[in-house]
């Protein structure tokens, strides 16, 4: 049975499609969507017109950009001696966040996962090794998240880099600040205790 | 500081204006939105337009349609002796999935809320009694949520319908079925006594 008329049971649909959006969530954004003004629901179907049209991925670091160069690869304040490859254009948000990096970025746009089908070749390596033949980086960070992927990738991409003699480090991993021993779990424990350096 | 380029900032902004969604969680649907295939976007956009665009009110039940009547009002298998009273079309959906209510509704699209300046004239209020003085209505079931505007509201129509000489019910209120009296809260528990059935 049809509960709903079908301009609602689409709208539900589409938003259930988005990550961690189930059944009774999808229901309560569309309705709270009916309940906004017009003009308000116009802008928001722009917004994601717009957004999905006007991105372009940066021809250096693969970062996301409406131009041909993202933000950080123009800026002339940026030490371009470094560059951190990540995961994500999010994670570089993140890191920004931080305001401590001043190097450059390199997005690979996913990690090595053979289950979800994503090889090597589907990551931005190649640009990432175009990149370091043709400047003189002194050190590449690999900011890949501490997963098993994100852990594969990065000892894939420095076994490439080797050849460069450049040298390739890797974020700690450990007890997050403000954490508890208690609550970590085994494996982050058992790197805080390898990592752990002289005070 | 910019972190985003504009586009995804006024996606990521669009998305936490929805009701449960926050900063983290609008940044995680945007990006999504930026991976999805272009045609699935559009799909999403046309859906929250359409949505908005093809929504009208039943002329006699005030429930969502897209057409003059309501698939509920129009149906001739519908007992048209019982009204029951509902907050939101999304209330008459709740009960529709129940599959054993068989009469029509009335969506009085709010509840009687000071707080948020709505007042009685605001509700569908007028639109119920003009159906009933218009019908042979026998029994109009209040089913409101259990909230202090919900009974407030609840009590103020029955006090309406009262010269009509037509039966009003409310809902039962009580511990939910599978719930536990040690979870649930003192009114309901108090509710459940005083609505309590001999066996």
């Amino acid at each position: 049975m049809q509960y709903y008329i079908p301009a609602i049971a689409n709208l539900i649909e589409q938003f259930a499609r988005l990550p961690g959006i189930g059944q009774k969530t999808a229901q309560r954004l569309a309705f709270s969507v009916i309940g906004m003004p017009e003009d308000e629901v116009e802008r928001f179907a722009d917004a994601l017109r717009e957004a999905k049209k006007g991105i372009k991925f940066c021809k250096v670091c693969c970062n996301m950009t409406d131009g041909e160069l993202c933000s950080i690869c123009e800026s002339d304040r940026r030490d371009r001696d470094v560059i951190c490859v990540v995961e994500q254009p999010r994670d570089v948000v993140a890191i920004e966040k931080m305001r401590e990096y001043k190097g450059l970025y390199h997005v690979l746009h996913g990690v090595i996962s053979p289950l979800d089908d994503m090889g090597p070749e589907q990551l931005k390596i190649k640009e990432l090794l175009a990149r370091l033949a043709e400047s003189d980086v002194k050190e590449v960070i690999m900011a890949t998240n501490p997963t098993i992927e994100g852990e594969a990738t990065a000892l894939y991409i420095s076994k490439l880099i080797k050849p460069f003699g450049i040298k390739v480090t890797r974020l700690a991993s450990g007890i997050p600040l403000g954490g508890d021993l208690e609550y970590a779990d085994g494996n982050t424990i058992h790197r805080a205790f390898e990592g752990r350096q002289e005070i």
